[in-house]
C-alpha cells in the first residue's frame, strides 16, 4: 500500500459548499438565478475568430512558444493605459507602470499568488462580510486566520475595521458590485478606507472583476489608484470578454511584484501566450468602448426585470421581517435578498428547485457566522421572460414553505 | 508606509538561477544551446487555425464560458485512451480511468498542485541528481526538505534511494530523456524502482513531458502504469503540439485526486476551456501519430549533428578528464556534457558567449552539491549549420579558457 501522507493544509481544503449545494439545482428546465456565469450572448465570437486568425498569421511562433512570466508586453501596456484612463475619468489619476502589471490565468490565480507570498499559517486576513467565497478558498491552503469585518450597504464598517486592523497581513475587498451582494463601496467609504490604510500601513487587496459592468454611472475610482504603493489590484477579462480564456491581471507595487512574479513562474511558467495575444488583438482600437455598453444594457434590463418581478410578488411597505427584501445593485451580476424572519435559504432551496427555480443561499459567503436568511440572485444568465417566471416560482416556494 | 509582511515561504522563493545566468546570453547573433524551447518549426499552425475556427463555430458558448475544474470531458477521455494505448505498446497495460485525469495549465501547474497537497514545511521530498529545476521551484513555496538521490546514466541509484526512502512524502522523477541530462531510466531500473516503491509505500511523482520525443525506439512503460494507485503521472502537450497554449494534465489515484481537484479549483478555477477544445480538435483522428514522427526526425537529425560536431572538435580516447565528454540521449531535447578537469561551466559561459555560443551550466540543476564541470546543451532550437558553428565556437572558448 502506498503511504499517501497529505499536507496539513490539504485538510483545510474542502469542496466548495456552493458547488455541493448547486448539485441539487442541476436539473433540466430549472430557471437558474444561482450561476455566476456571464451571459454567453455577450461573448464577441466573431471578434475572437478574427483575432485567432490574426494572431496565428502575424507571429505564430510567438503565440505558440514559451514566453515571459510577466506576460505579453503590449497587453501589459494596454492594461496599464486602460486603468489609468478609467481612474482619471473617475477623478483620481493613476499612472500605472506596465512593469508593475502581471498577466494571470484568470484573476483567481492572482488570489493564489497573493496568498502564497503574504500568508503564513495563522496570519490574520481581513475580509468583508459577506465576501467572495473563491477568494477564501484560494487563501485557505496557506492556512490564514480569516477575520470578517462588519459591512453595510456602503461597504466596510470603519470602526469594526479599525478594531481588527492590528497585525493583519492585508484586507481583501471587492468595492464594485460585489460578489455576492452586488453592493458598491461609496466614495465616502473609499476615502475613509484609503486614509485608514495609509495611516495604519494596512495593505489592501482590491479585486475588481465587475467594475466595468456599471448601469447608470461608473463607480468611484479604485482604492489602489489612491495609494498605489499600498495595494494590489486584481482585474479580469472574464466579464467583459469571456471567462473561457482564463485571462486576468494584477498590478502590484515594487515591494511585492518580484515575489509575485516568482510565485507565478513556479505556478504555471506563464499564462497562455496565445490567449494573451488574442485578448490584445480583440481589444485593439477601443473595442471594449463599443462592446461593454452592450453588456451593461443587457444586464441592466435583466436587473430591472428582476426588480420589477420582485416588487410585484413581494409587496413592500409593511414589516420588513415579514416578507422578502432585496437591494438594488448599480451594476454587476448579482442581487442580494433576504427571506422573511424564521426562514432559512438552505432549507428553501430544494423546495424552490421543485418549483423550477434555483438560487444560492447566502450563508456560505460569510467567513464567520452567516445570515441564514440571505440569498444571492444572479440576473445575468436567464432571459427577462425566465426572470419573471423564476421570481413567480420563488414567491410560490416561499409562500408554501412559510405555510408549513 | 504600507507594512508589507511577506510570508516566510516567500523568502525561499528566488529568481531562477538559470534565468539570471541566461541574461548574459541574450545578445543578438548568439547560437543558443541554452534554451529549453521546442523548435517553432514543429508547431502545427495550420491545424491550430482550423481548430480555432471549428471550436468557435461548433459551440462558442462552451468554449468561451466557465467550465468544470476537472477539464473538458472529451479531452480527458482522449488523454486516458492515449496513455493506455502507449503503455500497452510498451508492454504494460494501463487502464486509465478518464475520471482520474485532471487537465492543468501546463504540466508545471501539476507540480504546484502536488506540492500544495503533499508537502508540509520540512517534508522530505526525494529528487534525482540532477533534476528539473522548475520542479524544485514549484515545490519550494511549500518549504520541503529536498533530498537528492544519487543517479547514474540508467537512473536512480537504488541503494542510495533505499537509504533515503524513510519518511519521504514522495519521489519526483523524470524517467524519459530527462531535463537536464537527456538520460532515460532503463527497464531494469524501472522494475526495481517500482518494486521498491510498492514494498516501502513510497509515492512516485512521474513527470513525462518528453516521452513522445524518442528517436529510435519508444522508452519503457511508465512507472505509474505499473502501480497506478501509487503514483501521480504528469503529462504535457507543450512538446508535441505547442507550449504557448499552456496545456498539460495529470493522472492521480482516488486517494489524492479530490484534493488535487480542490487545489486546482482554488488556483485558477479551470484551465482555459478554449485551449482544451483546441487541443482536442487538433488531436482528432490520430493527428499526433502523423505529427510527432516529424518532430522526432527533426530533433534526431539535430542531435546527430551535435554528436558529430562534438566528436570532431573533442577527440575521445585519451584521459576523459582531459577533454569534454558527453552522453548520447535517446530522445528529448538535451545532451549533458562535462568539461575537462579544473574547468568550471559558470566561468566558461561569458567567454563562450564572447565566441558566439551559449549553454546552461549544470550545477544549478542539483538540489545538493552540483557538478561544476557539467553543462546542458539543447540541440532543438538551432539549425544543423548553427549547431556545427556553435560547437566549433564552444571548442575554441574551452581551448582558450584552458590556455589561461
Amino acid at each position: 500500500m502506498t503511504h499517501w501522507t497529505l499536507a496539513a493544509r490539504a485538510a483545510k481544503m474542502n469542496p466548495s459548499v456552493i458547488r455541493e449545494i448547486l448539485k441539487v439545482t442541476e436539473r433540466p428546465g430549472i430557471i437558474s438565478f444561482a450561476g455566476g456565469l456571464p451571459s454567453s450572448k455577450t461573448f464577441p465570437v466573431a471578434e475572437f475568430e478574427a483575432a485567432c486568425a490574426k494572431v496565428l498569421s502575424k507571429d505564430p511562433s510567438g503565440a505558440l512558444q514559451y514566453a515571459a512570466s510577466e506576460g505579453y508586453g503590449p497587453l501589459r501596456e494596454m492594461v496599464a493605459e486602460n486603468l489609468g484612463r478609467q481612474s482619471a475619468a473617475a477623478g483620481v489619476p493613476w499612472n500605472v507602470d506596465p512593469a508593475q502589471v502581471l498577466i494571470t490565468t484568470g484573476s483567481q490565480q492572482g488570489l493564489d499568488l497573493v496568498a502564497k507570498i503574504l500568508i503564513d499559517a495563522g496570519s490574520k486576513v481581513l475580509v468583508e462580510s459577506p465576501t467572495y467565497l473563491g477568494a477564501v478558498m484560494a487563501f485557505m491552503p496557506m492556512e490564514p486566520n480569516v477575520v470578517s469585518v462588519d459591512s453595510d450597504a456602503e461597504g466596510l464598517d470603519m470602526a469594526d475595521l479599525a478594531s481588527k486592523t492590528a497585525d493583519a497581513r492585508f484586507l481583501y475587498v471587492l468595492p464594485n458590485f460585489q460578489n455576492p451582494t452586488g453592493r458598491t463601496m461609496s466614495e465616502a467609504r473609499r476615502a475613509a478606507l484609503s486614509a485608514h490604510a495609509q495611516a495604519t500601513g494596512l495593505p489592501i487587496m482590491e479585486d475588481n472583476p465587475y467594475g466595468d459592468l456599471w448601469f447608470d454611472q461608473a463607480p468611484p475610482a479604485p482604492l489602489t489608484a489612491r495609494n498605489s504603493e499600498g495595494g494590489i489590484y486584481l482585474g479580469s477579462f472574464s466579464k467583459v470578454l469571456a471567462p473561457g480564456l482564463r485571462m486576468g491581471f494584477l498590478v502590484a507595487p515594487k515591494a511585492v511584484y518580484p515575489k509575485l512574479l516568482q510565485a507565478k513562474q513556479a505556478a504555471d511558467l506563464h499564462s497562455p501566450s496565445f490567449n494573451q495575444r488574442m485578448i490584445f488583438e480583440v481589444m485593439q482600437d477601443g473595442f471594449l468602448d463599443r462592446h461593454v455598453p452592450s453588456i451593461r444594457a443587457l444586464y441592466k434590463a435583466q436587473r430591472d426585470a428582476m426588480l420589477e418581478a420582485l416588487a410585484q410578488h413581494f409587496p413592500q411597505g409593511g414589516n420588513a421581517d415579514d416578507t422578502l427584501t432585496w437591494n438594488t445593485p448599480a451594476g454587476g451580476m448579482f442581487l442580494w435578498a433576504r427571506l422573511p424572519q424564521g426562514m432559512n435559504a438552505v432549507d428553501l432551496l430544494p423546495h424552490a428547485v421543485d418549483k423550477g427555480v434555483a438560487f444560492v443561499p447566502g450563508a456560505p459567503f460569510y467567513a464567520g457566522q452567516g445570515d441564514a436568511r440571505a440569498m444571492r440572485l444572479s440576473f445575468v444568465t436567464p432571459s427577462v421572460e425566465e426572470i419573471q417566471r423564476g421570481v413567480a416560482a420563488l414567491a410560490q416556494a416561499i409562500a408554501e414553505q412559510r405555510g408549513r
